[in-house]
């Protein structure tokens, strides 16, 4: 048995899981917030321990090191030398990565080098990776890339149509994210057809949201683009714009194209629509109560994801499975039953009492459905995890 | 029998076609190209007439004189009181418009007030109109809007997921283009299956392209957007594409947003990916010698049109037809093939030799293709004059 921490960090946040490979079990698993405050958050739970402690913690290096006293003060492990290997999820990895790699020297240069791809993302990334090697030198370390899992897309799907040497000089294309979640999750459905050559579509559905075409265990396409504002309508994201609404936003109200982007990212999709929230409960919430912003968000919501539906299953030459996964696509039945309402023509059929769960794998479309549909909990962690057992045995 | 003048003006181009109503039979037409210098082109075409003229024509006010002047001259008329109307394709009808309309001076101002939605077309839409009122005043005359056919468009289908204010302040939504012909082809497609309630998507497939969802004669959705530049991938435009690019290209090129702009509307497309032509019939030769780029932009330009109809397709609950339309669609063969290739996993199936066809009203898939497909030549000016007649008969 080998234990392998999954390590997720953020700009004032810090993820983490220990996982008992390979039968994946979680030993211990927990989250920073608010890094740099004096009054940050530090969330740890294992075994009968549950804690919420308000803390200082000013940087991710005081965070990591507290979260090592912990796992050895609860007696999740004895000794640091149980950890095996620490796999950290990254979020791009351009072109140069198509896969999990052993992180070395040349690894933290490239994913410095990728930050202007992700500079939200891959300097924190970097970060929690080079305090990990700090702090506990002697252990491998993984980089697992929200990217890689895409780059079997083919060019004809990949490019876009502007100007080749956008491409070539500048790495313009769709990178695509969520790798690690997609591929768990197209990964357990074919497991649970019990068919090796599946075609299925994963509906990634969180506060961000994307959709995977997955032929044979590889990505075919995905919503998300060059970056992850693009594709489905998200809870602040705006998915799928006509690009020249920038110029013309920007003549008209005088704002700069930073501003702009910034409301494309975060006072755009569910919340832009409602007015009211980006969270998936509280639009529910605002139908129930007839807010007609609220639908008109929900609607906007579904469309866009059956109209992916439909392009992925004639992409795919037909799809086996439709897949749902992330925070809504785990729990909210209604949204689910709505995105599934617009492909009749698909001939899916939902089981109604199948369909009412939350956050567990199960087949949720009836007999006759001619695409079956499933619940499948992402396991990022876990995926990660496997990572880095498949490296480090090599 | 009625007279009826089309006409479509440009910066620097206008195009005519007398056509006898109700029979919708030309008369003449011809074009003006390079308006405003000392070689001006003026074709003309009227039953065994047919001219080429190279000649000064400093305005379009003088083009329009050449104009009458022609249908006289070469009997076409003997009186421009034959004239019964005159129908002025006009771009951009905002949300103001949902049909034709007989221009009045309200109708020039609203013209005047939506060129900032149209800032290249709707100010010479106008120049046309007012050279016509004002060299045959008393000719009525009809603005027939690109745009009308798709304000039967939901909320929910032309809505972008950015802040709501947006689209109350600013009218930021997809508005779409090419609805003239959309409608024409639509209703052709309609009496070909001698069924009006008919679900059609329309492939307009010309430099310019777009598709459009028909569902019992109105609109539900299209592939172009607030501007012409989204949607499929064009001779000289983008498409859709990730908005984020537009910063990142600014911050690496220090070009201006305009330039940027500029990029996606005339340097993309097939032209951008290729690296040769915009021209459909080049990309298929450079096919033939085997040029990579000419195949990668064949195949993005297909792919992407496949995956608009897989989504009307389910959008419109299952569709009847599929139309070609627009230079590309009426005439190439092969794309036509490329494009219904894959569409494998809906069962349609093209007739080889029916599909061997060019500009001709037919038929092209087998009894067994489960979605008929036809090859309709558009006609703009038809549905114009149609138009004129059904307002000017009120």
């Amino acid at each position: 048995m080998k234990k392998v921490l999954s390590v997720n960090a953020g700009s004032s946040s810090l993820k983490f899981k220990l996982i008992d490979m390979p039968e994946e079990i979680t030993l211990a698993e927990g989250n920073f917030e608010r890094i740099g405050k004096n009054d940050a958050i530090f969330n740890f739970k294992a075994q009968q321990i549950k804690e919420k402690n308000v803390v200082s913690i000013l940087n991710h290096e005081k965070a990591v090191q507290l979260l090592v006293e912990s796992l050895t003060a609860s007696k999740v492990i004895k000794d640091l030398k149980e950890i095996k290997g620490i796999g950290h999820r990254v979020v791009h990895g351009g072109e140069k990565f198509n896969d999990s790699v052993i992180i070395d020297d040349e690894v933290i240069k490239e994913i410095d080098v990728l930050k202007e791809l992700a500079p939200l993302h891959n300097p924190h990334n970097l970060t929690g990776i080079k305090i990990f090697q700090k702090l506990l030198p002697n252990v491998p370390s993984i980089a697992v890339f929200d990217t890689a899992f895409h780059q079997s897309m083919a060019k004809e799907a990949f490019l876009y149509g502007v100007p080749y040497e956008w491409y070539e000089k500048y790495g313009i294309r769709k990178y695509g994210f969520h790798g690690t979640s997609h591929e768990y999750v197209s990964n357990r459905v074919s497991k649970l057809l019990g068919k090796e050559n599946a075609n299925v579509i994963v509906c990634h559905l969180g506060n961000g949201g994307s959709i995977c075409a997955v032929k044979n265990g590889k990505s075919i396409d995905t919503t998300m683009g060059f970056t992850p504002l693009t594709g489905l309508i998200m809870g602040t994201r705006s998915g799928d714009i006509d690009p020249a609404i920038i110029p013309f936003m920007i003549n008209k109200t005088n704002k700069t194209i930073t501003e702009i982007e910034n409301d494309l990212n975060k006072k755009s999709g569910l919340l832009g629509i409602s007015g009211i929230s980006n969270d998936s409960r509280e639009i529910e919430e605002g139908i129930k109560n007839g807010n007609k912003r609220c639908i008109l968000a929900q609607n906007m919501y579904t469309r866009k994801i059956a109209s992916y539906i439909a392009s992925y299953h004639v992409l795919l030459g037909g799809a086996d499975a439709i897949a749902f996964t992330g925070g809504i696509g785990e729990n909210s039945s209604q949204t689910r039953q709505e995105i599934v309402e617009r492909l009749t023509v698909l001939n899916i059929d939902l089981d109604k009492n199948l369909n009412d769960v939350r956050g567990i794998e199960r087949l949720i479309s009836t007999k006759k459905s001619e695409i079956k549909c499933f619940v499948v909990p992402t396991n990022e962690e876990v995926m990660i995890a496997r990572n880095v057992i498949r490296l480090t045995s090599q």
